[in-house]
């Protein structure tokens, strides 16, 4: 079943975890919160799945905080679980064996920043925003935009990526060390601000995207840009999802830097024409973003333009004024709303899932997961990074109708399989977490999840971090 | 000191090695070579290191090659280290504990070209310029390039980067997927073709960089570019080493997308000049490449020439035509022999080592190696790929003599002293292998040292492959 949680991790022991909580209370005070409501708004994730909450939380404000918290929890073999914003999408802050979160949210301090060097060393719970806010002054901004305000540890722990991959690739791409938190509470410090390296064992990238379960990230140094001299922003409605795939591959080949390229489904267009009240073309449609001086990005602008001309793209806008750049990205940005507006009801949500395909087989997989949606009498619109043949279905679905469940359940599973068999991932950015682990067997084979096991073993042999999660049980 | 092997595993029991060399000749017949020539050629590299020949050689043809010579191995305890072309730097194919060495350069099948993804699947013994020949009817090329034609597996399992890097990123940026055989001789698939995933630990990256010490690579699947439409060459000589990185500085900043930007010493300048009889201004100089439409070059070329005036940069000529563009790039090409020109002895060699800083500190810790190498009465030219704050130091050094030998090794120890203290690295593409053992604990903590050791021992917990690399005795 794709709307179940497969994994159910022995609970922590009743005694075990009061006796954790009594020595976190005595170190922290009222910073060991225990209320039903705020342990249910930490195992809240934006997830169609159940809410499993800690039996406390702790809210850090340095380092020491999620040593000493480490330290308490692997004493009494209780696990311990890492909270940023609580935005991610797969169940990665539940607690299936209970434990203790620790919510980072405070530890938002920017601790350096080099201008020069392009980097800047910050807590784990500085948010997207707050950190490109803060950097604006300096002309420089960090690239990685996965829609939500969601904090820079937690995106690391997912391995978070969104809308400016295809030109400044994910958080995989932009970190060059961290400071991560291991059992006994020491901590390992895995680069340095050297651009690159060959010294050793890659554990940055092994730490990225682990999802807390092989330690707590406690500090991070990452990349930066130069914010561009000039941003365009592109439509072009398209009388396919094929014809605007093949723009998007012709555009690559050809080196167009494109900053963002975003393609929403006819479903889409039609949801954001309803709600924003525009008048798109009801047909597939690209959305560009490009960033350079003022002669590339006219160039660049030009240069797809020719070529969405030869894929039978309609009129091509593009411009660089803030005001008509917002204009022609409006039905991005009220995407998610539109959709939500599709349906009322109390049980209806939306079930956010996403998966990646090489850019040749994009057109293919978002026809046929069309094709699926409208036999299986379901309503999803679809929003691609469609540059790295990533997608996102927006699935409407009243979770207390059980029959409809099904056929959502059945959706999914159908979707993921259809990725997998065209050489593609179950998940291209939002993570394993919870909902996704028991794709990951077909998509990279036993011998992979054994070598994670192993790996999750070595570095975690008490199985505190962050305990459900990735891997499936039985491996 | 510097100039030794520090790292000295048991060798394998004599009877072992005769019994797992017994099995492997009723495997491969004449495939399996025991003569002391071939195995010293495997296990010669360019390095300043003694020879620590293999005790057998595997010419491996396919995949079932390396399964069945890893799993003979494993059965009779006996290490086993890959060998692509013999190019590394520090020692990575030596056998310091004897075993067998799988000589992969006949596993040299492009497997597939997949153009609309900008992708292929390749075996590990490709080498990147024979990839590139093949390539090039496509429009397509690989962007790392080391110098050196090594095996594209080498350069994964080594992490190795080189001129392209600042535009186009190391080999870790570059690699999808990977399979690897592992210690029973099953085989890990670390991921898809898909261009993102957020689907588990990131074993791919794991695997590059781990030098053979984790399994062994049997096939990649790698990232390709189209061919720019455009190349641009350029270069400006600076007053001083402190000028050129001010100018790199401000043209990363401004987001000029450089392709190449290489920095040579005064003391290269005067050896290029030399050997090549050129008239460069013996001052430092640098290198530049550009790549894209006819617009965007001619754009950063001009942009980068006002910053590299403002900096105090001499006359400043770029052109795209073939011809001019290589007598502009000539200094560097012929970098590696003026150097050798510089002194003539039947033990004089280039040491060749590399350290890598925040480009910020790149003109301090470039300065200062120069005072050391003059109070040293040194010779070692400096090349640099500035983009990234790497550089590299070649090292005129009479191996016969003990004396010198104990100033270089003393200059190689301050080298990477330097660099760590600038939040640097000892290697930005070289890599650890037997060389940089020492300084690894320095530069990342013990920490980091048992987190690689525990996961050494989750994925080969036999210590058969390429024993003696990356990680110090007793760690």
């Amino acid at each position: 079943m794709g709307l179940t949680i497969t994994n159910t991790p022995k609970r922590a022991e009743p005694q075990a975890v009061a006796s954790a909580i009594e020595a976190l209370a005595a170190r922290f005070g009222n910073r060991l919160v225990t209320s039903l409501a705020v342990r249910e708004q930490h195992g809240h994730t934006t997830t169609w799945l159940p809410n499993q909450p800690p039996d406390a939380v702790v809210m850090a404000q340095e380092t020491a905080d999620i040593q000493d918290t480490v330290r308490i929890c692997a004493q009494h073999n209780v696990p311990v679980i890492a909270f940023g914003t609580g935005t991610s999408l797969e169940g990665h802050v539940n607690a299936p064996a209970g434990g203790i979160c620790i919510d980072l949210r405070d530890m938002n301090k920017i601790l350096e920043v080099h201008a020069e060097d392009l980097d800047c060393v910050i807590q784990p719970g500085v948010t997207r925003k707050a950190l490109n806010e803060n950097l604006r002054d300096q002309g420089l901004f960090f690239p990685i935009d996965p829609g939500a305000d969601a904090s820079i540890g937690g995106m690391a722990a997912t391995r978070a990526s969104g809308t400016n991959a295809v030109r400044y690739g994910t958080m995989r791409d932009n970190i060059l060390a961290l400071k991560v938190v291991r059992g006994d509470g020491e901590i390992i410090t895995t680069g340095t601000r050297a651009k690159k390296s060959a010294a050793g064992y890659d554990l940055t990238h092994l730490f990225v995207g682990s999802e807390g379960t092989l330690g707590i990230i406690s500090e991070l140094t990452i990349k930066l840009r130069g914010i561009p001299e000039t941003i365009a922003a592109a439509s072009c409605s398209f009388p396919s999802v094929s014809d605007a795939c093949q723009a998007v591959i012709l555009a690559i080949q050809t080196g167009i830097p494109l900053a963002r390229i975003e393609l929403m489904s006819e479903s889409q267009v039609k949801a954001v024409n309803a709600y924003s009240k525009l008048t798109l073309p009801e047909t597939p449609l690209l959305l560009l973003e490009f960033h350079g001086s003022e002669v590339e990005v006219g160039e660049q602008s030009k240069n797809f333009g020719a070529i969405a001309k030869d894929c039978g793209g309609g009129d091509f806008t593009w411009t660089t004024r803030p005001e008509d750049r917002n204009k022609l990205w409006q039905a991005r940005h009220d995407a998610y709303w539109s959709v939500r507006a599709l349906r009322q009801g109390d049980g209806v949500g939306v079930v956010a899932t996403d998966v990646c395909v090489p850019i040749s087989r994009l057109a293919d997989c978002v026809g046929e997961t069309e094709a699926d949606l409208n036999r299986l009498g379901l309503l999803a619109p679809i929003v691609g990074h469609v540059g790295d043949g990533n997608f996102h279905c927006s699935l409407l679905c009243d979770v207390n109708d059980a029959e409809e469940l099904a056929r959502a359940d059945e959706f999914m599973h159908r979707l993921v399989e259809r990725a997998q068999s065209m050489d593609g991932t179950c998940t291209g950015e939002h993570g394993i977490g919870q909902g996704k682990q028991k794709y990951l067997q077909a998509e990279l084979g036993l011998e992979a999840l054994q070598a994670m096991r192993a790996i999750k073993q070595a570095l975690d042999p008490q199985n505190i971090f962050n305990p459900g999660k990735i891997l499936p049980q039985g491996v």
